[in-house]
């Protein structure tokens, strides 16, 4: 899609044209889909780079549920292409002292808040460089308050998106925020976890990857407590469940979810995430 | 958006090049948009061909309902380019012994679960092969048994959209599933049907189409009994219509519709799919 | 995007091109995503424009809100390039006797019913002409009574896209319909207004904008009376509330507006779009 090799990007901006860059940006919001912000952020990545690709990830994210955004962005960022800007706005602090920021890693790019949002996606990452966003070369000649995903993250996101080098866009940082994002815990043939995220159909998501389970219970006998409830059954796919049993099974990323054919496991189990999971 | 007519692609892969292939995948699913998955899957597609253009129908097809997705697909499919890909993931059988396949129509393709997902759009078109997809090397490589739509069906159609040829895909099968889609009942001067589909807006979509009333009522005067209602006016459109009057319509698709201005037929009916509608 | 400079199109159109063009097409509606409404508009314009770059700004306008369809058009359509053609269906009155229309101004391109939905973001534009849409040859060949959005809108702004003249679609009119788009009223120290939008957040918006507050109150000291809530606090952005506490800020669009920290002003307050609210 890149098809303007040679031409000079007026503004006095330097750029350092990357060959394989492929132009792709995601989106990740909690701006929800019924207002004008998610297309506005569009509007201002298609005027600077009108070639970018755009991808929704979601913008269904609950409002300034940070965990929730750096869960699905880490679910998702990893299948995307090299070099693709991932721009994440789930933004309570915005117009605050959090900084806004660009980290760069080995395979690609993440754009928005420092809170917390990359952390969980950065986990599967090598990080090459922290950058703070401070260059207002780059940003909306106005920068408004309360809607740095705007004036900020989108036009960051769509010059980078045309090659230009991630230190044009201000300093080095050392540190950036991480999430309390708790691990399991796992003590003689015991493992205590979490429930970490609930999907649309009510599948419960649990932070217990299939490698621990292998590892504390190499035969896969165990019993799985949750809320007043007992599992039993570790099936492969929701099509070895019968209707509207709850069942557990390795998820798609690898961890143990909780689900019921055919219905919301969530409400089945009035259970929701931070609630305890134990296996034994 | 087809430039490399000449490039060779790697791993080994058989490539037959359409210069008619535009490059056009749609999505169907009742993923949501809340979650990571939609948004996976277009990360897996464009890491295969970033020039794909995806176009999504929709992604709010009740969970598991693969009626509404088979009849909401079986609308939009006719609209789009020669050659497009129509992916539909509405899959309560992941993981199970249903088939992924892939359907070559004379005017385009459908890739996904062999559970009738793809069954109405097929009366409108000219079958010419059905591939159920068995060749590992169009599938990411870990096939989990929950997302198909990540694993083999988002490959497969990324492949498909950069001119592969659908046999290099697994092999032709002779049939696939259909869904017991009810037609309706004429008789003397009665019609009895069904309704197969309620909108966003509350409009009931009936199995009923324009063509049929013609033949049985050829002065257009009848009545439509539903529920506990008689309907006594077809108008043209919705503008014709009182306010909060319940009227019925030839909809946008030639199929009879139960419509209510400015308001929820449905909700004011107390109608649902499936519930019968007769014209006499 | 624009590769075919040369190309002879069909049909017997007349083409004229404009190399600025980017091709870049809108889309609002009140359509919602869950029917097929959507897609197979985007299926419509990818058959006229395999090319063109469609872009949703939202289509979960309320169900024949054009207040809201308008206010959301307006919000975004400043901030897309040169030649964006925005295509608005929120239209009660399809199939009854209001126009279709097409206009251009000095920045951009609108295309939808002539009910008002543009007037709101025609305030920022210099109309260059009004078309009343009536040239067949650039419809889909049946035209149904209540899609127009399908066979009307979408082949027009996908031919606009395409470089055609905008006069090839119709005649010149003089007058197209306008909303009854209230002003706040100023006397002495005291502003009267109206919420006019509540977004996803809860955030109240309102029809009165910074300058006319600096206006009016130049050392910015003033009470807000909304509903029976006094609020004393004009904040810079939400991080500067407490949690849980209503303030009033200017918003990223410059209008006043009223917010609760991680929480939904609007349920808070009970307070909904046409409520007074008095600045003194």
């Amino acid at each position: 899609m890149q098809l303007h090799f040679l031409i000079f990007y007026g503004c006095g901006k330097q750029r350092v044209f990357k060959s394989n860059m492929d132009g792709i940006i995601t989106l990740l919001t909690d701006f929800g889909t019924k207002d004008s912000y998610v297309g506005t952020m569009k509007g201002v990545i298609l005027s600077i780079n009108p070639n970018a690709t755009i991808v929704d990830i979601s913008h269904q994210i609950p409002p300034q549920d940070i965990m929730a955004g750096a869960f699905v962005l880490s679910q998702a960022a990893p299948f995307f292409p090299r070099n693709t800007i991932h721009i994440a706005v789930v933004d309570p602090g915005v117009g605050g002292n959090r900084k806004p920021i660009l980290v760069q890693t080995d395979r690609c790019f993440f754009v928005g808040p420092d809170n917390g949002i990359f952390s969980i996606a950065l986990q599967n990452e090598k990080i090459k460089q922290k950058i703070h966003l401070t260059n207002k070369d780059y940003f909306l000649s106005r920068i408004s308050h309360t809607f740095h995903g705007r004036d900020i993250f989108s036009p960051v996101g769509a010059y980078l998106s045309k090659g230009f080098d991630p230190s044009a866009f201000g300093k080095r940082i050392k540190t950036i925020t991480k999430l309390n994002f708790k691990k399991p815990h796992a003590k003689n043939r015991k493992i205590t976890g979490q429930i970490i995220y609930t999907d649309r159909f009510g599948n419960l998501i649990t932070n217990i990857d299939e490698d621990l389970i292998k590892k504390v219970f190499k035969s896969k006998r165990f019993e799985i407590m949750i809320g007043s409830y007992t599992i039993k059954k570790l099936v492969p796919s929701y099509a070895y469940a019968k209707k509207n049993e709850i069942v557990s099974l390795i998820d798609s990323s690898g961890f143990l979810e909780i689900a019921a054919r055919d219905k919301n496991a969530g409400i089945e189990l009035g259970v929701k995430r931070g609630d305890i999971i134990i296996l034994q």
